[in-house]
């Protein structure tokens, strides 16, 4: 059992299609650097309180740099039998510097090595996630020029109220903001280092895990080395969070898709940004949309991937927890792709106005309006909603718009109405009317994108 | 249609199984105290800024108490036909005030209305879960008798190295930490207030926002009226953060299901925490943790359920999302139970110490620390490790302990191996050699302990 | 702990807060009748071995009658100290008849009574979704005025095709097809008697386990105890071909809350199933619909909780078990409740002809027919594909429809174009020209409808 | 766009990203050899139909027999901007042909071709599961040497009777055939040919979908173009089906890896299928057990991701349902390589027949047969488990087993004893008094066996 880590007590070599089945090489390649990185800081400690020499420590940590790039390069060939990243590189070291390569593991254990690798990593996946999200919410508050524009609001999918086109990006950008918070506070939970809590309950070496801590950026060791080698925590949280800006896209995708359509004609993509049909010469299908709202379901079922492989696992490390990468990685890298493509699709959709105007009057998107005119008039809410239904039904009656009722119509049902109420009919007048703090009006609208414009200024 | 709030338009009355279909008031119930709540904030505020006049106010103030009380007496009976608690209580608010109980919801919408009770519902119940999950923390730390025991520590469910017993409680509190902090983030996530968003596009009736967001105790009024009516993200969030506390449970019990059974034999649980087989009387099982762990996939259903239920969703509030206090509620709930249960289980869960110390010295626990004694004896870690196989397979052979080998023996493998290795071997050396930060030897769990005792305590 | 069946060797009474945490009775009481019947059947098959006397036999069957029609009228108290609906019938009947009540138990365990319970109870249930499956095919194919009607064919939501619109009802019915044939393999898989397995290791007493398996109706006796006790595949199969009904019932949802809105206005839903808005007096929701869509989440999350329920138990019964109740029982509730009222609304909906037809023949929906007339003319399908791709381009800029060319503008693009171009044409004569087997053309609609009608009649 | 299969209307080219985030022919490569075998199929009808001639039909197959073995044997490189493998495909086809090339795709589109694949490729897989479940169970079977040795049955994890050992082969051997019948029932009901449906219309050409259907070994053609563009339960099925085979599958390797540890002690794992630790040198850890219970949380995840992909989409095709492959192949090939792996696993494991023979009498497994032994002596049954608990309770005071009770200490508790008690007793006795249809005891087990070992039989 010459070529593995843990050989000395196995009589009977590992089956070759165990090491198939075991590997991880196929999808931990990627922390080839991080893994140096964290070996480095290690083999800086070791020599710092004495476990190797200073200059073993340096011979290390020259070699590691070298091995790194030759990775990179694709110079080293990954095999099943050497398991995974860690292994490769340890086997090319103690290739390399005989004896002192095999003093790198001193003090630790895969465990913590695995856990250390996978924080470093994700720690930058998260910010770079944060420039993606940031760009996006870029994307949506650089659609000044639709501020003149007004839009139904939906709910149900049914016509409710008119905004202004602009409190629909807002929307948006609010919600990728609450995203952003969640991967901070995620980034910041998680950066506790693991390194040093070896397999799982310490050593009897005297390292300091406080100068590999900070030399690696992290707040502070870990203080548990049980809860250290078993903790996903922050695999699980990251996903959930990453869950929650698939949901997100899925949403914003999903609205597109429908102002993509015939019937709606509210927008028009980018050529770029869509496909046509392998037998319908006339297509032009939102694909990219449609594939963002799909990939939604990636991401979700890596959340629920990593709760399953987590429930009921006694302490502490267990080999099930390999399986973790698979699922975060496909989450992170399905949101990034995502994420990549959406600021372009959003800065280059064409609002089709003339269609928008055409029916914004449809739908009766007034109706609130009118009854909040009846409201500052004295009428109780509930009657005035009662009155307006009956105005709305007696426009359905006659296929006309509130607007085009006589002033004695109204009067008829609502005596209280005045001729000033043709100032809050029509989806124009009735988003002007608007005026709470966070509405759709046009004067609430421009205050907030004002706000979002200096908040994401680059600097 | 009189008895709806929306029937002003509607010429046929809503089908009796359709009531039934979509009524809330069987689960939404529980909202009533915050309902009432939010609707006094409400009523303040409108009369601050003229809509209804102070005297209306007070009415509506006192009129809400009482109601309350009803309800809570269960004086005022539930009806699917008034489809929710908020409507039963405006309802009931009508019947006693006449218009100016039509009054109430002015500048509102139940889309906001239902949001800011769930915020204030959840707020209430994130406080009441972190309060919980300390008792869990205290309950752990309070088995400082637990410090002169070592237990074996595990990798792969296979014993691995030995540890101070109370490593293991504080491993876990330091997971239910992490808990209390996801939680706290939530609950400082979602503390802006949704009222006066109205459906979804705000209003046009001069409201005061910041009023009852400062009233009933929210950091500031959220901001975008499309991204409030559509919101969940709170839920989804607190439900993904339950689902970690429902793993850490699910794996604490898995452990102690395990300690109990004839083959560890760890551990006894107290009478009151098992229950027995109805044919096989000798029974004694561990029903409780059972029950705990099998809980965790509802936990965890939860969270996907609202995942599913929020994908690909439009703007702004859709019907769906009714559903999401079905799943938000059933996850409290089933944490909440398995949490005021939880610390009397672990309190007066027994240790058998002579079971525990007759096997303690089974499965080579002390073989790590042998292959540091070789390290501090310059022997290069890799090769050390290897050593230590060789010696391990020894033993297996003549089936004996490593301190049952001779040093003669010790030596024809190892030379570097004296006497003193003998300090070093067995559980107890083992386990009183670990020596880093966050170990599991002795001294570090002391003093880990009385960290936590001390940031524990009750003031 | 005189009131438990287990209590015998246990010294401390079981804590009120275990009883609620561990209850059932508030979930399986819906069990009463067919744990009577179980009981009933295991009753006869004691005497027919001589166990108990066939007076004694009849005694146990009569008082289970009674027990019955109490439990039915309220009659009988439930109460957490009792656990289950197994222990308060067998508790009753021991009340009225002493030691003979004591005997029933005999041979059997909870373990294999519940699963018999759970069994005949789904299979029930299967029989009556199967019934629900078929009125909802039947509301779709009673639709047989809709066959002289184009709609557009959708995909990625652009207008693609026309296509009878029976043609979509007859999709559905497909689907629900499928999903019965699903049911019924379950039904079949799941038909094999649990009882007599008892805890997990059958019994040393002469029971009859095939007797009591051809008095309930199943096939046969499992035959393998501890499979048998930790088996719950039946529940988790059901669940998830229930999670496909509540996929396609959300496809149908979508699909006709899309319609249902302005823009579409292909349909208007009764008054009956929709809802109006607390403050927006116009709003007509199609809340039935989307409370359908959204609850394809809860079912969906029952089938990923059986599944984390079941992840990693070792054999045989463990208490987690419990829990799949809970799941089963609120997927099958809500699948009926959803299943209850889509026949009507599928009945009662009206497609809004003048509207269909004045758009119909926006979106090129005869591109491909165009494309296929070209074929037939020896144009290579990718050539004449890129043809009428040009062609549509043209219209594009000019503004107008295939059909709008002149016989000029086509021969200059595709000289193989003739004056019988104009027969394929228009949203009509494409739908027409249809004609492989299962496409949306009039014929192959009409055909199918007839089979359906056929396969579908009521005897 | 001359590159794109449908690049006539666009004017702008598809931006390079766009094209890799919208390819799949990095994980729908696989399909072409079932890609090849329905466009040849595909061809004979066109020509038998008259729509090419045959001469054309003969030079596609040629060329397509040609194109497959070039990518066989990796010579033709994959491109994203060529989107998928039928378009890398149907491209070297038209480079090799020309117009002959360019007819294939005549009265089909890439909506029903796709589909067929997948069906097509999925038929193979389930042949192929289908194969290794049956290697599994032959493996389970084939351990017949165990016959003579007894184990411990658990519920709750708690020892609780005693059965033959094969006992525990034969419950996963009933639980894969249930898989299998699920798998079978799976491929029965997916074997419908979507070929000919085109996009979601149908065609207006004069195509044989029954010939192709026949041709490729499908029942029939499916008979709905609208629900054969938009169906994909057949993999949502699949998936379901395969999420029982891993729950089957990590419960046995639960109960394995508990088997494995110093404490049961039952159970040694071939060397080949463990590996060891990099730090602690004694460790032989089940890593391969750990896995295949860890990659159950895969496969359960990829059966979520189809029913949160599938969810809400209206019909037919949307591109979301291009994300379908990926959660198929992963689940499938999780599946495979558990399969492929575990009947080495089942037939190299040695019991501890000395270990598990001497704790064989702890825990009162013969607790049960002792009480049913006072029910054939005319004890009512919950007399009978109240007497025997009690006696449990005598034996724990005194720390010995219910054998080592005198016949007065019996007798003192229940005078229904005789000197006969002693043949119940033991394990041993306990086991061999078994005797119900599908119990563990000797003879029925015996029984089982065979008949399982006649229905693996290889042919």
């Amino acid at each position: 059992m010459a070529g593995k880590a843990w050989g000395g007590r196995f009589s009977e070599p590992t089956n070759e299609q165990v090491e198939l089945f075991t590997e991880s090489i196929s999808f931990d390649a990627r922390l080839a650097a991080v893994d140096v990185k964290g070996s480095q800081a290690h083999a800086r400690m070791l020599a710092e309180v004495g476990l190797i020499s200073k200059e073993e420590a340096d011979q290390i940590q020259t070699a590691l740099d070298e091995i790194l790039i030759e990775i990179q390069q694709g110079k080293i060939e990954f095999s099943p039998s050497l398991e995974d990243i860690h292994m490769h590189i340890e086997s090319a070291l103690i290739a390399r510097l005989g004896d002192v390569g095999r003093k790198l593991h001193t003090g630790r254990s895969r465990n913590d090595q695995v856990s250390t690798d996978i924080k470093l990593y994700v720690r930058d996946e998260i910010d770079h996630l944060d420039k993606l999200l940031q760009q996006l919410q870029r994307a949506f508050v650089s659609r000044d020029d639709d501020l003149d524009l007004i839009l139904p609001g939906y709910t149900h999918l049914q016509r409710a109220q008119p905004v202004n086109a602009v409190h629909y990006w807002l929307a948006y950008t609010e919600k990728f903001q609450r995203d952003r918070e969640r991967l901070a506070d995620c980034r910041r939970r998680l950066n506790f280092s693991p390194l040093g809590a070896a397999a799982l309950a310490g050593t009897t070496l005297p390292i300091d895990r406080d100068q590999t801590a900070k030399d690696l950026g992290f707040t502070a060791p870990a203080a548990n080395s049980l809860d250290i080698s078993s903790d996903r925590d922050y695999l699980a949280e990251l996903v959930s969070s990453l869950s929650l800006i698939a949901i997100h896209l899925s949403s914003w995708a999903e609205e597109w898709i429908l102002w993509c359509t015939t019937e709606f004609g509210f927008m028009t993509l980018s050529d770029a940004y869509t496909t046509g049909s392998s037998i319908m010469p006339q297509k032009k299908n939102p694909d990219v949309l449609e594939l963002i709202r799909g990939k939604s379901a990636r991401v979700i079922a890596a959340s629920q991937q990593l709760f399953v492989l987590m429930k009921g696992l006694p302490l502490a490390y267990n080999r099930d927890l390999q399986e973790d990468k698979l699922a975060a990685f496909a989450a992170i890298d399905t949101i990034k792709s995502c994420l990549e493509l959406a600021p372009s699709i959003v800065i280059n959709a064409k609002l089709n106005r003339d269609k928008i105007a055409s029916r914004i009057d449809d739908g009766f998107l007034d109706a609130t309006a009118l009854m909040e005119y009846l409201i500052l008039r004295q009428v109780p809410m509930r009657t005035g909603h009662e009155i307006v239904g009956n105005l709305v039904a007696l426009c359905e009656s006659k296929n006309c718009r509130l607007k085009d009722l006589s002033l004695e119509e109204f009067q008829k049902t609502a005596p209280q109405i005045d001729n000033d109420v043709y100032d809050v009919l029509g989806a124009e007048n009735a988003v002007s009317a608007l005026r709470s703090f966070g509405s759709g009006g046009h004067d609430s609208v421009r205050h907030q994108l004002k706000l979002w414009q200096d908040r994401l200024a680059e600097n």
